[in-house]
């Protein structure tokens, strides 16, 4: 089905596979007005890119994002925006070899058997490089975000249960164990409004969980204690409402900004959980598709950890996320429609 | 906007607040020539309802279905499907105190700066009692996978941190003091078969996602190990493909049943993880509307923990979500269409 | 599939089948604040009843509208509104003879391949008594729309190519015959502000068309001059653009308000097409679900003419469909965006 | 908003100027297993370029269609297609008179007020260009239909209420007065199978509406006999069932082959009307953006008739729409969800 389409309003659709010549995003229902050119993109894609860190491979893929629509004279115009970004530096013969055999941790099986064909180079369209269109479009949202006073605060909280500031030694012993481990992302929201988010299926915490859960690798996500809070008490978790100059609030944070589905005016508070990275160089155990069992060595640059680049893309999806809730938001009050068409 | 609505092909739209005439749910996209009949409701009405066990409020409605629509000689048609809930059991004059105070943890304030207008009796729309439509279209659900061989298994796996079948005496305790605490529900799915779900935002365990944290008082959800995900080792993590007399699948099930959005035809694996009531009858801070601040006594009857009574929720809210995503898969592949409309 | 809902913002979901205990409408995504009761629904009720006029049937419904939720003391709360209509005066006795038999014109046949099933009682799902549950949802969209100074006239042109106000021996002729036939319903909305709409799929004419069509017996709609215009010059359609007190708009209005997708500020002018009533007393040819021919008499009491009702329901698919690209609109651009969320 | 995606299953979205560096459609969706290469589009293509007629402009671009994502060694695969045309032959030195002139009978004021910003530049979004997208979508539709047995007949029916066929004298005159006309295009679909559609607001007749009147120029469409069933009687129109060698059917087809939003196994019959090209030589009176009146006189290369090149959009928008009802037609009934999935 159209599974790769995400949003309502402001909806972005990804297209593309690991190994083809391209791949990209449409952006479609951004507002108009907004100034947007190739460099706007340039900070974000790096973040996400290969090689960037000690924890990435050493690919490296420019990752520049060509706008094929949707702009004139550098603005916006309310058209679908449509992000394009070359594929330069694949090598297919990586991947001869599994071809029909099922990489432990990797979609190859479930591809299999759902389509009755696969792309196996490099995964094809569930390779992690799909995310480098989801950063795309997150440029975009975070632009429109920022124009309201809304930044994100991103960073790779921890390595293998490790605190990331003091992990580097364990990522190198990865590494030249060829293992791989999982880790976890915090993305921290400023600035949303209160009053953001739909009541009952489209909460905003529920829209931030399915961005964030789609990401592939992502096992978990907490919305503000998250799973803690199954281990506390009501007396302590409830945060209390509290009255600031700019207006009510909440004193602490447990609830991570969202009550109800709907924003409190407090910070956001998303942690994306991240398991290993499934393509490690040690020698596993599988079955090839005619079900025969086999050993498995998978060649090629993988990431030991996922964590670092992945934090773009978390950040990307809780932009889009909360940029849709926040443009459907405008017509919740007919006192909004009533000034927004004239009140006759 | 329209938030009220979940899935594409099976489509469950919930309406009703607490303290209204009713509430139910409409749900659109049942295959025709399901037995249907209101008795097929109860069981999953009363694991829901409040005094079921110890856990929970002595309120007793009966919460009987009735099937206004859909249905022909007890059989589904294909047309939507009506079911209504009444409302038989409420007090408003319990909720008069509250009505310009903003409850913590509460979704009041959101409500207020969101729409300017909010039913304060007994939450209104963001009411527990709404997953009571929700698990009314589970029924449904669970009825249709269960031709194909699915079945559910949910229990709350801990209370405040302590095993469920060891905290009793802590229930009893938390209710003397007036305080209430969190609580897991482990929800596993047997007989998915291999290749459900899409590759990229649609991923089932996305969607299940979503449809887990939009139960109100839900702050984590983990597939699998989940958040232990973030601590493991790819070559511990991995779970290796295996043959079995029903097939491949993988031997260990780490990725609870999930791999890149697709399921591998293993149990899924889903835990939510519930904060504290925040009804509770110990005297809190808060605010009132115009933002002065002032104390808050919560009266009523509540829960002081909710995992037993979500834990139908839980389920009914993965029952539909996985039958959507079996619908839709029905069309994956351009043989099944062939083969569905003759091969010419 | 999910096929009762309509709209995206405003979404309306319609239920129920002729015979059923009831029929109705959840509508989603309405504004908060909208003065909303019981009341407001009899006049449009009363437009689509039977026994309205000279060309209706004498069922004699009262059609009262019950809300079941989304107000609370007399004002619209955002959340869904449940319109419940009671099904008070169905004979199933009368549909005894067609159970097995094919009705011409009407869906019986298609019901019974696409589902295997279907309840003949009247029509089911498929019968006209669905469009009530729509006048409904309609009410609530005019209510909305006439905060903005936007209104409706609807009216019936022609009755089997008769100017509508010299038909009434026609029609009394045909009924004498037991014979139906043809209408035209004219609806013009006043008041449209211009840039309503989208450009590409989404364009406010499209959507006015699919929702003129999914009214059963439509088998045309024109937007302007409709049809004409494929006999038209452009030197003689094109309208010239004029500035009047109110800003810019056409002088003519040959487009029937719409360009390219997208108001012009001009009325809009729909006309839809209904096929005479396909229930007829005459002797009619047909087969039964087994496929051998058979004689069918269709008994029961029927509109020989359906557009006098049918206005109502014109009208009100007109209203959801104009106040959804309405709501939708209020977020087309960055300057509006940013001077809601306030100008950081 | 997001109004560039058409369908629910089978989802196309189209992006792209006509003076842009490239247009295209993201086809998200598709079965897997289709054979798809982009000589494919050829036919199609280039039933739609201008120059390809007497009626259409000089205009000679290739329009060539390629393959950037969504299939693998020739066959699709199931992820989202992207299909990318080029822009090769634009002049925008030929748009600069019209910057700031609303063009008569063009999207451009529209435009201006719902987004404050215009790409001028030949229609920008608005363009006719924005069809070859929809074309090179339509081919997929078409292929993944035919195999079902599935195939369609699209012709200009008449030029300005002339004959297609006698029309040649007449649209030399009109090209040399600088003056355009409407057309009407037939397009008939052959093979649909009974019992696609829904039945009440995805009904196929709604949906095929809504498709056509998406191309720019529509006005009206008819299902069937169309308009003209509003001036017939019951007696005459309804289409008596009747058996043949294939099942059951209508002997008649003055219902097009759909009876409430389902197909009956017939033809399914279409008529598009399309408006005089805009564009137009003549001498024409408008306004500038500022109010002022003007007069404007519209250079550059423009068809007198659009629809010998709007056939192949017509018959492009059909084949999607009865393509995705078709698929989600195959979840319809219990059985078919049993027999797919095992009946256990």
């Amino acid at each position: 089905m159209a599974g790769s389409s995400f949003g309502t309003i402001f909806r972005v659709t990804t297209w593309g596979e690991s190994h083809g010549p391209a791949l990209g995003a449409v952006v479609d229902g951004c507002p108009s007005g907004l100034p947007l050119s190739s460099e706007d993109f340039i900070a974000m894609m790096s973040r996400r890119r290969p090689g960037s860190s000690i924890m990435s491979t050493a690919r490296s893929e420019a990752d520049l994002v060509e706008i094929l629509s949707g702009t004139f004279e550098g603005m916006t115009t309310g058209t679908p925006i449509m992000l394009l970004i070359k594929n330069t530096d694949h090598h297919s013969a990586d991947y001869t070899e599994i071809a029909d055999k099922y990489r432990p941790g990797h979609a190859d099986f479930g591809f299999d058997v759902k389509y009755g064909i696969r792309d196996y180079r490099g995964g094809g369209r569930s390779s992690g490089r799909e995310t480098a269109a989801r950063c795309a479009a997150g440029v975009i949202a975070e632009k429109v975000l920022e124009s309201a006073g809304i930044s994100f605060v991103t960073e790779v909280e921890s390595i293998g249960g490790i605190p990331y500031e003091e992990s580097e030694d364990f990522i190198r012993h990865l590494r030249s164990e060829g293992d791989s481990c999982g880790s976890v992302v915090l993305c921290t929201v400023k600035g949303v409004p209160a009053g953001i988010g739909d009541p009952v299926f489209e909460k905003l915490d529920a829209n931030l969980a399915k961005a964030v859960v789609s990401i592939g690798a992502v096992k978990s996500v907490d919305i503000g204690l998250g799973h803690q809070a199954a281990e506390s008490r009501g007396s302590m978790f409830n945060d209390a409402f509290v009255s600031t100059g700019n207006g009510i609030t909440t004193g602490t944070n447990n609830a991570g900004g969202i009550l109800g589905g709907i924003s409190t005016g407090n910070d956001i508070v998303i942690r994306a959980y991240f398991k290993p990275t499934p393509s490690i160089s040690l020698h596993q155990e599988t079955v090839r598709s005619d079900g025969t069992a086999c050993g498995i060595d998978i060649r090629g640059r993988h990431d030991p950890v996922i964590g670092k680049r992945a934090a773009a893309v978390v950040e990307s999806m809780a932009a889009c996320t909360i940029l849709d809730s926040m443009l459907i938001n405008m017509s919740a009050r007919l006192s909004s429609f009533r000034s927004f068409y004239g009140n006759k």
